[in-house]
Order: C-alpha cells, then sequence, then structure tokens
C-alpha cells in the first residue's frame, strides 16, 4: 500500500531534524502571542488566534511547496476582519465570531476555487507601490488601534478618524496598572529590535540561546509581566485576557451566521486576495535563495485548504506571514516538519496549559503587536517610486491616504482601481517618435534624439510606442491626423508598428477608418514590421487584404520601396 | 460692445439659410415623437421629452462645434434612467420626477466638471465591443418592454426578467383598440425603413417633399391615428397621452429629490458616461466628411451644458442622438441654426398646440419607438469581432447577455470591467519570441517564424512583446527562468527591449531581482535596444548604473559584442 505523501516527508533526512526542531520551537514562541495579539485585532476572543494556528500549519505543510512558508493569523488580515465585520452591526459577540469563522471558510473556497480554474495571476491585480502604501497605512492603523489596549481601554474603528474618534472619547478612561506594565514593554521591546542583538554579540552568546533570547523576547516579556501582575497583586485590577476554554477546539462546520453567506461575500474575497498577495511573496521571497520557483496556483491551492482548515477550527483567515517565515528559515527550517512541531507545541499549550495565560495584560499584549507591526510602516518605497515614476508615487500617495482614512476594505478596492487607472491612463497617451536613418546603415532612430538622421520628403516615418487598443486608439487616430495636419506636404505616411504588440477590434476599425480618411486626402498610409500576432488578427479582421502591399518587413524596406528612383535625364 | 458669438453665426452665409430651415423642420417632426416616447421609456410624463428638447438644442447651437449634431432625448438614456430611479423605491411620480430632473443636472455638472479636468479621454473606457453589446442589448431590451404599452397595458422593468414577468402579469389585460391601432402602425412604420424609399423613388418625388414623407412618417402616423380615435370615437377606450399641461416650462432650479442627492451621484456618473461616448461618436461620425476633428474636452463641456439645460427647464437627460444628427446632415443642415428651427418649433407645438397631443394613442408612440429602435438589435459586431480576436466576441457576448439580465445599469458597470479586464488579462501574458540573426543582414526575427534564422552557442536572445509592469512582472520573471532552467547551457540571455514600452516601479523591482538571481546562477543578464522613456526610469531608479556597460543600442551590436573572437591558434 503506498500512503500519498508530501515530497519532504518522503525523502526526509536525518540531518535535517536538528534545523526544523529548532525553528519549530522558536516559531512557537513567536506565534503564540502573535495569534493571541491579532485576535484582539480583530475584535475576536484571543484563543481564536491560537485555533486558526493549528490546521492551517497541517495543512500547509502537506499541501504547500514553500520549505519554511508559516501560515498563520497576521495583522492587515486581522485589521480587513474587524473591518468588515463592523460594517455589519453584528449584535452578539457570538454572532461577530461565528461570521470571522464563516470569512475563513468562505475566502479558503475561494482561493480553492481560483487555484483549480488556475487564476494565480490574481496576485497581480496589484501593483507593489499600492501593495506598499497598503500595507504601510495598514500598519499605522494597527500601531494607532492599540494605544487604547496600552492605555486599559477597548480598540474599536478601523479608519483613522473613527480611531482618534475613539481615543478622544475613552482618553480618561485609562487604567495606570495597563500603562504602568504596558509602556515599558513597548519600549523593551522597540529597543531590542536594535540593541539587543548587539548586546547578546557583546556577551558572546550564540547558536540556540541567543535565537531564543533574541526572538523568544515577546513571550519572555508576556511571561515575566504575569509575575509581575501576580507578584503586586494587580489581579484584576486591569484589562487580562481572562479565562480561555480549556482543551483542543472540536473540528466541525459552523452554524450560518446571522448577517446571511451574501453579505460575507465581497470581504471574503478582498481578504482571499490580501492574503493570497502576501502568502505569495513571502513563497517567493523564501524561494530565491534556494533557487526555486513558485506555482502560483498550488499557492492558491494549499491556502486555500489552509483558511477551510482555520475556519473548521473555529479560527479566522490566515496566510503566511513574513516575519515569522524568516524567523522560521534563519533558524533552520528545512522542511515543512518545523511548523508540525510548532503546531503540536500550541496544541499542548491549548491541551494543558491555556489557564497560564488567564492573567496576561491586554496591555502588554498591545505592546508586542505595536512593537512587532511599527516596522512596517515604511515610507521608503514612496521616495524610490517617486524617483523612478510619478505616477507609481502618486498611486502609493493615494492608496496610504485612502486606506488611512476610509479603512483598510475601502481602501484595498481603491488600490486596485488605482493600480489599473493609472497603467491604462499611461497607454490611453501614447508615445509616438518620427523616426529617420542613422547614415551609413539600415537602422532608424528618433530623429529628436539623433539629429543626424536623414528622411525622405514627404514621406513621415512615425513608430508608435504602444499597443493599439480601445483606450487609446481615439487619440492614436487624432494625434496622426493633428500632425498630418501641421506637415501639408507629406505624401505617405509609414507607421512603425515594431512596438505594436496587439491590436484590438476598436483600433482595427480606427486603423481602416484612418486609412479611409487618408485616402480621401491624398495621403498614402504604409505600415512597417507588423508583428505575428498583429498581422494574424489584421487577417482574421479582413483588414490585411487592404494593405497588401502596402506591408513592409523592415523599416529599411519601407525606405528603399518609398525612396524615389534616381532621375537618368539629369 | 463685441457681442460673443458661436463661429457658425459670426461667419453666417445667406446660401446655407435652404438647408438649415428644411433640416430643422424635419428634425423637429422626427423629436416629437421621439420627445414624448422616449420620456414614456423612462417612465415619465410625456411632455418632459420635450422639455428636455429645448433649452438643450440652444446650448448646444451656442457652446458646441459639430455642426450636425442634435441633442435631445435618447432610447438608451431613457431606459438607463428608467434602471436607475426604479432602483430608489420612490413613492410619488412628483419624488420620481424630481429624481429624473437631478439626474440630468448632477450629470450635467459631471460633464461639465470633466470637460473643465480635460478628462476627454474617459470615452475611451469602453471597448467597442463592449459598447456594441451594450447597445444592442439595450435595444432589444427597449423593443421588449414596449410589447406592454403596444397592447394597452404599462411598462415596467428595466431587465429581461422583469420584463418577461410583467408580461405574464398582465397578459390578459390587453386593450383591443390599442392593439388595432399599435400594430397596424408598427408595421407601415417597420416596412416603411426598405419599402418606402423605393416606392418613393418609383414615385420620382425628390427633394423636401421626398424627405418629409420618408423621415416625418413617424409624425404623420401619429396624426392619422389620432384622427382614427376621434373618426372611430375610441376616445377614452385605450390608454393616450392625456392631458399636457400647456405653455412653455418655467426655468428654475427644481427642489431637491427626496432620495437625497447621494443616491443619485452613482447613476448620474453612468448616464453622463453613456451620454458623452454616444454624443461623441456622433460628433466624430459628422466631422468625417468635412475633414474635421472633434475635441472631446469641448464636447464633454457642451454636453454638460445641455444637460444643465435639459434640468434647469423640467427635462431629463439628453444626448446627441445617431438616426437625428444624421437626418439633420442629410436634410442639409449646414450649421446649428437648422437645431435653433428645431427648437422653434417644438416651443411653438407646446405654447399653442399642446392639446392636440392628449387624444395620441400610446400604443402608436410604442410602435414608433419600437421601430426607431429595434435596427440597433445588431448582433454583425459579434461575428466581426469572433473573426479576429475571441476575447473581443466574449466580451461583446458577457456585455450583451448580462444587460438583458441585469439591467442597463448593472450592464455598463460590467463593460467598462470586462473591457479592462480583457485587455488586462492579454497584457498579463506577454508573448515572447527567440531571436536569430537573419543570414546576410543585421536584422533579427523569430526563429519559430524563420527557421534560417543563425542563434549563438551559449546565448539566447528573446524579445518580450509587452510593455513590462506589476500586471506581469511576475509571470515574466518566471518565464524567463523556467526557460533557462531547460536550456542548461545558456550563459548570457540577451533581452531585446524593443516592444517594452514602458516599465513600472514593479517591473523595475523584478528585473532587479532577476539580475541578482542569474548572476548567482552564473549567467549574464544584458539588454538591446532600451527605449529612451525606459532607460530614463531605469535612470531614475538607479537601475541605470547596475546595467552599465550590458547595453547595447541594437541587437546586431550585443550579437557582436557576444560572438566569440576567432581562435588564431588553429
Amino acid at each position: 500500500m503506498t500512503v500519498w505523501l508530501p515530497d519532504w516527508l518522503r525523502h526526509y533526512r536525518q540531518e535535517w531534524l536538528a534545523g526544523d526542531v529548532s525553528a519549530g520551537v522558536l516559531v512557537a514562541l513567536l506565534l503564540v502571542p502573535q495569534g493571541l495579539a491579532y485576535a484582539l485585532v480583530a475584535g475576536l476572543p484571543p484563543q481564536v488566534g491560537l485555533y486558526a494556528s493549528l490546521l492551517p500549519l497541517l495543512l500547509y505543510a502537506l499541501l504547500g511547496r514553500s520549505h519554511a512558508q508559516s501560515v498563520g493569523p497576521m495583522a492587515v488580515t486581522s485589521l480587513l476582519v474587524a473591518a468588515s465585520l463592523a460594517k455589519l452591526g453584528l449584535g452578539s459577540a457570538g454572532d461577530y465570531l461565528l461570521a470571522a469563522i464563516w470569512l475563513a471558510l468562505l475566502s479558503g473556497a475561494m482561493l480553492l476555487l481560483f487555484g483549480l480554474l488556475r487564476l494565480g495571476f490574481l496576485a497581480d491585480v496589484l501593483s507593489e507601490p499600492v501593495l506598499a502604501g497598503f500595507t504601510a497605512a495598514s500598519a499605522l492603523l494597527i500601531v494607532l488601534s492599540q494605544l487604547g489596549p496600552l492605555a486599559g481601554f477597548r480598540a474599536t474603528g478601523a479608519s483613522l478618524p473613527a480611531i482618534v474618534d475613539n481615543l478622544w472619547l475613552h482618553a480618561g478612561n485609562y487604567s495606570q496598572p495597563a500603562l504602568l506594565l504596558g509602556l515599558p514593554a513597548l519600549l523593551l521591546l522597540w529597543w531590542a529590535r536594535s540593541g539587543l542583538p548587539r548586546l547578546l554579540h557583546a556577551w558572546r552568546l550564540h547558536g540556540l540561546l541567543l535565537a531564543i533570547l533574541s526572538r523568544g523576547l515577546p513571550m519572555l516579556v508576556l511571561a515575566g509581566s504575569m509575575l509581575l501582575v501576580a507578584w503586586l497583586g494587580w489581579q484584576g485590577q486591569l484589562p487580562q485576557v481572562g479565562r480561555i476554554p480549556a482543551g483542543l477546539p472540536a473540528i466541525s462546520l459552523p452554524a450560518l451566521p446571522a448577517s446571511g453567506l451574501a453579505a460575507l461575500v465581497l470581504p471574503a474575497f478582498f481578504i482571499a486576495l490580501i492574503n493570497y498577495v502576501q502568502s505569495l511573496s513571502v513563497a517567493q521571497l523564501l524561494a530565491i535563495p534556494r533557487r526555486e520557483t513558485v506555482d502560483p496556483d498550488r499557492e492558491l491551492l494549499a491556502l486555500g485548504a489552509c483558511n477551510l482548515g482555520a475556519g473548521l477550527c473555529g479560527g479566522f483567515p490566515v496566510t503566511g506571514g513574513l516575519t515569522r517565515s524568516i524567523v522560521n528559515a534563519e533558524a533552520g527550517a528545512n522542511t515543512q516538519l518545523a511548523s508540525l512541531i510548532t503546531m503540536a507545541m500550541i496544541a499542548a499549550l491549548l491541551a494543558w496549559g491555556s489557564g497560564l495565560l488567564a492573567s496576561l495584560p491586554l496591555s502588554v499584549l498591545a505592546a508586542t503587536i505595536m512593537a512587532a507591526v511599527a516596522p512596517q510602516v515604511r515610507l521608503q518605497p514612496l521616495l524610490q517610486a517617486w524617483r523612478a515614476d510619478r505616477s507609481d508615487a502618486i498611486a502609493f500617495a493615494v492608496t496610504f491616504l485612502l486606506v488611512l482614512w476610509l479603512g483598510v476594505d475601502s481602501g484595498i478596492i481603491a488600490g486596485v482601481v488605482i493600480s489599473l487607472a493609472a497603467w491604462l491612463m499611461k497607454s490611453s497617451r501614447p508615445h509616438m517618435a518620427e523616426l529617420g536613418l542613422l547614415p551609413g546603415g539600415s537602422h532608424f532612430r528618433n530623429v529628436q534624439r539623433y539629429p543626424q538622421c536623414q528622411t525622405l520628403p514627404g514621406v513621415l516615418i512615425l513608430r508608435i510606442d504602444e499597443s493599439l487598443y480601445f483606450g487609446n486608439a481615439r487619440h492614436v487616430r487624432d494625434a496622426l491626423l493633428a500632425r498630418l495636419a501641421a506637415e501639408r506636404q507629406v505624401h505617405t505616411l509609414l507607421l512603425v508598428m515594431s512596438a505594436v504588440n496587439r491590436v484590438d477590434v476598436t483600433a482595427l476599425a480606427m486603423l481602416q477608418r484612418l486609412d479611409e480618411t487618408l485616402a480621401e486626402r491624398g495621403i498614402r498610409l504604409q505600415l512597417a514590421e507588423v508583428k505575428g500576432p498583429v498581422w494574424d488578427v489584421m487577417l482574421g479582421a479582413g483588414l490585411a487584404e487592404r494593405f497588401t502591399g502596402r506591408v513592409h518587413l523592415s523599416t529599411y524596406a519601407g525606405w528603399q520601396a518609398l525612396t524615389p528612383a534616381p532621375d537618368f535625364h539629369i
């Protein structure tokens, strides 16, 4: 009997074990505070974040291809869940939890479906500047939203105005014990980002101990704060995690949510999209040093299964986390066995240790979120984009501001629209260059960049630097006619089509009408360097016959055909 | 004192007068039934269609540039108004009318704003197949929706299911007199499209009489039906237009609608978009034989003013009508004076003759709509698109079906999304060609189309036939890496960038990472024929320095540099 096993397990080598074990332990130390904290960001009970770290880790280990991808709750996803559910106006906490679980199930089902339909290219609807703007603004929202819990009151609001409102309203209700624990924890964690590695290095610590001290610090801070609460007798004087149901979650299909499924479809789609983009980027980043390529459709399937699994064990949507996955890889994870060890540790905590977490102060959890997320508020991409391409910089800035102002859910829609609109606007006003022959050869160049180029009297050679389609057909025709109206002595227009990669039906109709208009005015329209695919489309539309005899293989062939024969009478 | 006057008026020539007068009269004969009928399509009292034909004609004559454009109520616009207002659930007929007037005011204000912002390219978000599918489906919906009024009961529904429901529900309530007048009128008008011109030609009629008989036939049919109603004593036995308020409408800013303005903003935007695309196409069609070009921004301003005017005199949204404008041009309109004459005739009818219209049977009006709109149910573009470009054909079919099923308002959104998505999907999977040197020259061609091409051992020359951007950067990288993995002996990859018209920040980051990955694997990445604008962006991003010395002016220069020096030892 042959059992289906993932590749890494079938060919497992003993020497991989040490790395996998240490990485698995380390990621568990990181995942426990993250899971608890991100569940709170999503407005859910803290244990939901741990539930969402069980089946997904197992399913990715079985189905995923990335060796160190660590799937689980993530900050931006949690904020998206909070923003989506806030709009539904769900009455009870139970309804809210059910809706969050169904968001995981629906987005999982969508991802699976997209994977089966091989829609991996969906990740490409977000341009990098838009994604960077989205991530930076989301991170800033998360940091600001945690100011409330840091001071001992509830976080609400998923947009800047709502968060500021909330802070304004509750600022008077701050809890001294919460701040006295939270603020030092925040400062310690913040300092640890740069100071701790140097200190540990100076102390000549290395190996696993160094890793546990530097990477496990959030866990150590949480443990320390619980000891302090007990020692100072502050139990019950500040917001704490409280009693967590003991034991592992049951695996079951939950009851339908009060809001109905239809209201969750669109939010689930955007959560699926963001989670997929996030997880695919992590997988690709991890694949580079190992010289592997990532199959986007396979990632869709694996992530879809993970989210279905998260929902079935009562968790909320999950994705591959960048920080966790890098920690996993750096700590020596060789295979997905590391993730299975992480899962086993979290299961053990839930089964036997959940009582330990009850006294955990929420303000210290808030401090771990703020310290983890703050480095993602990066504005450097804005500067980089500004130097390369203004419109990309504008896309970043607009997405950033819209996410802050409207919240992550509207922001992501705006981001997709801005990405596409910016690109289409650029293609709607194509660059056109007048060409001339470089002396002593058969090459043609832009006469404005190479003034030494020769031209033929009465012949205008124009290169259109864009595919022709409905978005620019009208503009190209108007620009050509305006150009010809300005240069009245032209009798032949030679269009160089080397940069026209595709034409659509709208552009074909434009070319035909342009030819008719020019013929009426006594101007010949000729084409050069028409690409194979473009010519095929012209053949299909019956336009090719019309141009027979007027299409040149190269611009130089056109030049030679259009050069007047030498007059032998002189 | 110099008064501002439009060009055509300042340079008016006496010989233009005869054509302008006959065209103005003829268009009035066409516009009266159309105005009444399209108001009914929009669910409004019939006189609203005449009100919408007053100020807009004057304003276009003053501000517009097209000599024969005839602005007024149009079929598709009316259907859009009906579909948009149906969703608002407005209680009274007065609220419904107010909302329709505000749709005209809002879409007028938007068009003016777009014109001031020079957003004329907005017309280009709809590809021709999508627009054709939209128009054909809308026309079919209008024809079907008029089956009810033809049989003497009310038309409701703006989508196929709603219209079929309505017919099913009321089929028993048909009115015999309505059908007895409507059906013969429909058959007569339908026959007149092909039979009448031949007949009149055989009778050797020509000039104005022929034009009035053929173009004024709808008006004659309406007049005849009113005489029949009086003669047969059917007054009150079938649905009729009823009493129309006597006199011209007052010019005033109406009260705010019951729905609030916010609910009207999105419908007004789509109405503005469709009206603008429609009116711009008409203007461009009219400009071709006169060798004029159309300024899209100017058309935006003029159409915006027309719609504000329509709203201020109690009308609904208007646009340039294709049939009317062609009739206007063919009947000899030389200037916009023709439209002023049309307006004067409609004003006269409203002022002194509105009582004449009261007995007009609605079933005959329905017949004029069906006869006018049915020719627009054209499916030929589907066949043409199928032959040229399958995805354009699919875009047509999907838009057609969605408009039928969901109605015009959702259909237009779907149309825009389909237009853009189809184009982006094509650009997300760029064509790449391996190039070789054509023997005896310096030109390179696709080795698959030209098998005689030579290649260099260890050198892979690839031409990327698409601009590089976020939508395809990932795919291009994966495709290149897969290609290189398959051909293991390659030491140099030469990318020919002649067809790469633009790169964005996402693609720049991809190029940089690709270069790093290839360097690790011992493969050199070189570029050839990088375009000026692309190189500028690479310079701005600091990527140009990285590639210094590895960019060739032409593919042939790269070929020469990569050809191994001859080994003199042998």
